[in-house]
């Protein structure tokens, strides 16, 4: 399972909810398995997940009648499907079905509920939460049907409820684990790959090219995929041009992919030619930087205190103007999931945290060079997804 | 420039709006050319642009200052850009900067706004919009910023206006007829290149690697990737698994990426071997469904009566229960613009429109056939976009 199903309970049981619905894409597949696609490539339609405490009854999902078929498809483990709205799929008279089309029959066979609202205002009215407290995670709910919900039922207390999801998301399951190292080093692995074309005259498209190439062919689907030369590099998003690598050139890769839908983020640099002394120095900089957090990095940490300590190293080994916001955050299915490794985040890291620890540095006039790794907390420390070193990769 | 900013303006004076605000990810790159990576892959990040009534003054942009070098790399026509938040760029010592850089420098010195909502109520404010009655996009501003707007200018009259944006984006601009055109032709190409993997024991995910480098390498990302093969093409939504292909299975894709932003949303088959009876005549029946499309769209004519006639053809034609929803949609920067080519739409076409007319069919023991093109309505019918015929491939 991907989610966290005790924090989760946990968390709904200090914030006094009765139940939480999940109506982002990501906290749609965090707590159900489903990942709907309409809702993951476009803005508005509606998927839900409603998960009630833990002894009010098992979870239920609400999804449109045209994307069932993915359930039916998905190892979705809530059991409870209820739709809404009309598809036409047909039926061969005479035929036995597949397993797989047996349960989008038996689906497609429960009443249509109408529309997504009614549908969500009759699955919490099945559970009796009717005048309870319920916390709907506001990403993903259209406006015009959170005000529909709030009429429906009037004597319930409806809270947001997104923090609560990225609260439970924030230590990950094993699932999620295995994912996000296989993400992780599909990324590491497609920079190789983008490597391997680096050459005089070759362009930033070529590179990227390459880069998203692999990350298909390793399973992945492409998502993030700055990769910037020379002044360009100091772009933080620099997205790739038709400029052509020349000798004395930063190659800046800011970069990461989805693997099974939970993302990667991953920093390297390459140089062409021989770095001057300035390049290297920096470089150096930011990798301590980047090893000062594998090092401190355990459970029981603050965030602030590791960020303190990694810009203070960078500074020390010879960029002394180093300055950031942040060096680091979580990540999940979410790109940025918590925590923050920033001055002033109250955080402290925690065992199975997943944490893309970084040290970017941009200068206009110079480039950018960025070493970003990914690991998860251990018990007393972390184990890093990476299979390659930070070090600056020479053309 | 990519929006219509005449049918904008247009709508903006009968619905008697003073400004609208664009918050989601189409609508701030449609308004202002902005491709604003952070929201388009994350749900959370803000970035806005205000458009004031034609006579109230020019558009502007709030946007992140992590961000906004994607502003001076990218083709963004609105020059008032205002940043919020802290980011670190350092700048070489007696260095020239070029173009690109100089225009972040100058960005970055602009005073910082605080956050999102607090840059937005000060543009609004320094528009002199208080008072007056504002549309804001319900889809991309998080509903606590909705709150503190409505709080921060108490005599404001605040609408949701995602519709608004909807209706001007339904008549493209030359611009994005352009790259919608390209989008679908890199589709077409793409099923190419997947048909030319397609043999005995490959895989769906095979055809869906060959498919999504394709898009890659013609300038394009991946986005939709439905390839289903034999009983699992019977699935709308069908995601590529290792289920190999076997002599007597239809191929079925329904896919598309984005080419500089733009969605593509292409449909098409193939066969294994010679069909049986059967598949000829489905296939042959939903061809000249969209044969219909192609002939009846054109300005003036009811979406609803190219529904009928579309839906008519193919019962007359072969497939004598079918049934459907809907036989097309508009495309654009989202995979379903305006207008519904469905039985309760009150749409009409006209010239400009981008449309997708499909006419898909699910049976579950047989398969699925789905054929889609896509379309610029003309002054007197349509130009398609399609250099391949939907006639059924046999591999």
């Amino acid at each position: 399972m991907l989610m966290n199903a005790p924090r989760l309970q946990e968390r709904m049981r200090k914030d006094g909810l009765d139940a939480v619905v999940a109506t982002s894409p990501e906290n749609v597949t965090y707590s159900s398995g489903f990942w709907c696609m309409s809702q993951w490539i476009r803005r508005g339609p509606q998927a839900y997940v409603v998960i009630p405490a833990e002894n009010v009854g098992p979870a239920c999902v609400i999804a449109s009648s045209q994307v069932i078929d993915l359930i039916a498809d998905q190892d979705v483990w809530v059991r409870d499907i209820r739709r809404y709205g009309l598809f036409v799929v047909d039926h061969t008279p005479g035929v036995t079905l597949d397993s797989c089309d047996r349960q989008i029959d038996a689906m497609l066979q429960a009443p249509d509920q109408g529309d997504a609202l009614a549908a969500l205002v009759k699955a919490l009215q099945s559970y009796g939460l009717e005048g309870k407290k319920i916390g709907v995670d506001e990403l993903g709910i259209l406006p015009g049907l959170w005000d529909r919900l709030v009429a429906a039922m009037p004597t319930t207390t409806f809270v947001r409820c997104e923090n609560v999801f990225r609260h439970a998301r924030a230590i990950k399951t094993p699932e999620e684990v295995a994912r996000l190292r296989k993400s992780a080093q599909i990324a590491e692995q497609s920079i190789v790959a983008a490597m391997a074309v680096a050459r005089p005259g070759a362009t930033e498209m070529d590179l990227a090219r390459a880069f998203h190439n692999c990350t298909i062919n390793e399973g992945g689907m492409p998502v993030l995929g700055c990769i910037g030369f020379g002044l360009r590099s100091a772009m933080a998003n620099v997205q790739p041009s038709e400029h052509k690598l020349q000798n004395g050139e930063i190659i800046r890769f800011d970069v990461g992919g989805r693997y099974r839908h939970y993302r990667a983020d991953i920093a390297r640099n390459g140089f062409l030619g021989e770095p001057p002394a300035k390049v290297k120095q920096y470089h150096r900089a930011i990798r301590v930087g980047l090893e000062v957090c594998h090092e401190l990095i355990k459970p029981g940490v603050k965030t602030a205190d590791v960020f303190d300590k990694a810009v203070a190293a960078v500074q020390r080994e010879g960029l002394s103007h180093y300055q950031r916001h942040h060096v680091g955050h979580g990540i999940g299915l979410d790109g940025y999931d918590a925590p923050d490794i920033a001055p002033s985040s109250k955080e402290v890291f925690e065992e199975g945290m997943v944490i893309c620890a970084e040290t970017p540095y941009y200068e206009m006039g110079f480039g950018g060079l960025q070493v970003e790794d990914t690991m998860v907390v251990t018990r007393d420390g972390v184990d890093s997804f990476m299979k390659t070193s930070a070090e600056l990769r020479i053309v």
